[in-house]
């Protein structure tokens, strides 16, 4: 293994951020940033399928505008605005500060990402971590987002076999994704969930990037 | 108009029977149908945008079989095998066996659905509504599921122009797709929700195929 290309949202930063940036304008902060997460998934695979690509700062606010109109929020301008910069905002998961600079001392670590280049950017710098990465690789290079294998195709720029490039993520469906697209494929299963049925399985499973870094450094 | 293409799950027919075929397996049943429901549609779109379609039969089965490990219902083999059977036996929604014959009488109708060419068939042969359909248009012959336009675009071997052809679903995202795909899109909202923010908006939104007759008919 020669790279480790990490997953941004959910696998390196914490999405309950958003609960907590959600405290008065949901009655259910939680429910509302599941339902709002969840959109925004469905939105990125709709509209790549329709080949409508959108930036993912554009399909996160179209997500947040059905999903408030839906729960009967009625959420205004400056909250909408102020939900957004949230994600420019999320707070790295605990094990983050420890394990990531270990892995980038011996391994090239790079984003692999469906969000924009200049909403991880920020977000990275914000967290002090953006000097542990080579290069932010983004769907929005691509045209699409994952789990298309061109997005995971981006990595050929790197220079190194599709085979010595790990996808590290803790959404199942883009650890599928990656190994469906000829990389090999690590599943952060922070929430302990039972294994997709999408034939396409992780060639590891660890907790969290403690274990990660564990399993790869001894 | 010339064409009146329908979608069937959940537009021709109501998912609620799932509900009831679930009960005395799940503590919650309308949870799990949703549940399930929405699984599916996410392998449905994951593994088109993988390149790795499979038989609708088959993504429907292996969402049930996630859900109900992630639910901890701990389904036995007969009981997985008698809810996917309910998908060959769902119950018309109440306005279909009124307006569908009245619409038959003046269009083409076909069926365009995500579901495979058997499942279809027998499912319209048991409502005994079959003999309405010229043809069932299934995804299983694009290869990929809805909405990508490959499947919209089965339509083409009917000899009509796509703008004589209207695509009728209650699942928005449809609906979208087939606007998206250069087709007449109505939407059936039988929830009442609001609209998708997909920027590829229905030509008509109805209620139920009663109003689309209203519609269509005078």
């Amino acid at each position: 293994m020669r790279v480790l290309a990490f997953d941004i949202y959910g696998t390196l930063f914490d999405l309950g951020s958003l609960v907590e940036a959600a405290r008065g304008v949901a009655p259910d902060p939680a429910g509302f940033v599941a339902a709002w997460r969840s959109k925004q998934l469905e939105y990125a695979l709709l509209l790549s399928m329709m080949g409508r690509y959108e930036r993912f700062r554009v399909v996160t606010e179209r997500a947040l505008r059905y999903v408030s109109r839906r729960l009967g929020l009625g959420l205004g301008e400056a909250e909408v605005q102020r939900l957004l910069e949230a994600w420019l905002r999320l707070r790295p998961h605990p094990d983050v500060p420890g394990a990531l600079p270990r892995l980038a001392s011996r391994y090239t670590v790079v984003a692999l990402t469906n969000g924009d280049v200049d909403m991880v950017d920020e977000l990275l710098r914000g967290a002090g971590v953006r000097h542990h990465f080579a290069a932010i690789l983004s769907a929005e290079e691509a045209g699409v987002f994952k789990p298309s294998p061109r997005v995971y195709g981006l990595v050929a720029r790197l220079g190194v076999q599709l085979g010595e490039i790990a996808l590290v993520s803790s959404n199942p469906w883009d650890a599928a994704g990656a190994a469906n697209a000829g990389l090999k494929a690590v599943y952060v299963n922070r929430h302990g969930l039972p294994p997709e049925e999408l034939d396409a399985a992780p060639h590891l499973v660890v907790r969290d990037l403690e274990e990660l870094a564990a399993a790869l450094l001894g």
